[in-house]
């Protein structure tokens, strides 16, 4: 598998073609952006921290019964992964109320739903992500009813494994974003990452926040935050 | 039936008690107000065009077997209504993109849907009245399933009655916001009203505006275009 040129650069992540037209090679970066971009900055290790921690979950969840776009882990920052073509929404599963929904809604951070919540956003960083029903997606036709039925299916599914995952290393799931993407034979596959730029952590014990929140918040110890959750995870 | 103390004044109606608790007196206003409550001004006759409107099709959509709070005119602006506890939820219908959704989405104003959307906000002035989804509803406790059910049943059925009974007056239902509340017996209703100030009316010939976007956007000749809808329903 060759890495030919750069397809894309992300805020955290750059995409490379290869010369297999069905696979891409994603990079990880150290830059950090919040605030839909309005904040910048760099966390030392990130990178290394989010490449190793998507790519456990996403082998897991394959395992699972989960389609994902993971492939094979090339190098510390490098995956190998299937080249999708990503539906335009940002999926968002809650446990407890905290960032955007706190402040949308008014409800405390911390307070726990009894059954999990799921929304989706436009992505669209010219609009700031808004958030968007069913019904405005069929009407937009970013994706049809059977896609969406999947992927409300998967993303509750994923709740589920990961929150379980993480109790057994003493971590509450808060929250989480995910992307879906659909492989050239039409398969809806998890794409994207799973790391503590995507996810609220917290720690099951001290409430302490083991994830992007302390860039966003400036609550210091940012890279360690990103260290301790590789240590819960991989001793 | 007497009407006693005034109970609350909204933004376009105020309501009184009566002597029977399970009744209530809406009387209509000519305050307008816009963007939250930012923008104020009054049109003058709008209070008696808004209440001949509403009563008129609350009637007609009870023949339709949609119950509604509507029990009996009493004067030009004032109606004796059911009482009701209003779920704290504005739903909104679209056919045709226009306000907040183009604005949200960037989708052109007069896009025409090929099916429906149907939204909900969360009522609440100081947030807003911020978009919000089933899950969550259902997470903030704000009704249960089997009410949104019926709600979101009531609002498409709503929806086709009005826009076939507009079209046959040359008017093109654009969208419009409904509430709902519930009477003692626990009967979800459909409560507030349905007139300009709720409802987006375009000429289906001309597409002019003929509804509260010509206050908000000062488009000119606002009372005009209450009295011209009065005029298309009831000659």
């Amino acid at each position: 598998m060759k890495k030919l040129d750069m397809m894309y650069e992300g805020k955290a992540k750059k995409v490379y073609r290869t010369d297999d037209p069905e696979r891409l090679i994603v990079e990880y970066k150290d830059d950090a952006t919040a605030f839909n971009g309005e904040k910048r900055g760099t966390i030392s290790g990130k990178g290394v921290v989010n490449n190793r921690m998507s790519n456990h979950f996403m082998r897991l969840l394959e395992e699972a019964g989960i389609p994902t776009h993971y492939v094979q882990e090339l190098s510390d920052r490098e995956t190998l992964v299937k080249a999708v073509s990503i539906f335009p929404l940002e999926v968002i599963v809650r446990n407890i109320a905290a960032g955007s929904f706190s402040k949308r809604y008014g409800v405390k951070e911390g307070t726990v739903f009894k059954k999990p919540t799921l929304e989706f956003c436009y992505k669209n960083d010219a609009l700031g992500d808004p958030l968007i029903n069913e019904s405005h997606i069929y009407a937009m036709e970013l994706a049809v009813p059977s896609e969406l039925a999947l992927i409300r299916e998967y993303a509750y599914k994923i709740n589920s494994f990961l929150k379980a995952t993480l109790q057994q290393c003493g971590i509450t799931l808060v929250d989480f974003k995910l992307e879906f993407g659909k492989t050239a034979d039409g398969t809806v596959v998890l794409a994207d990452e799973i790391s503590p730029d995507t996810c609220r952590f917290w720690d099951a014990k001290t409430g302490e926040k083991l994830d992007k929140d302390r860039f966003r918040q400036d609550l210091g110890n940012v890279e360690g935050a990103y260290q301790e959750m590789a240590r819960r995870l991989f001793g």
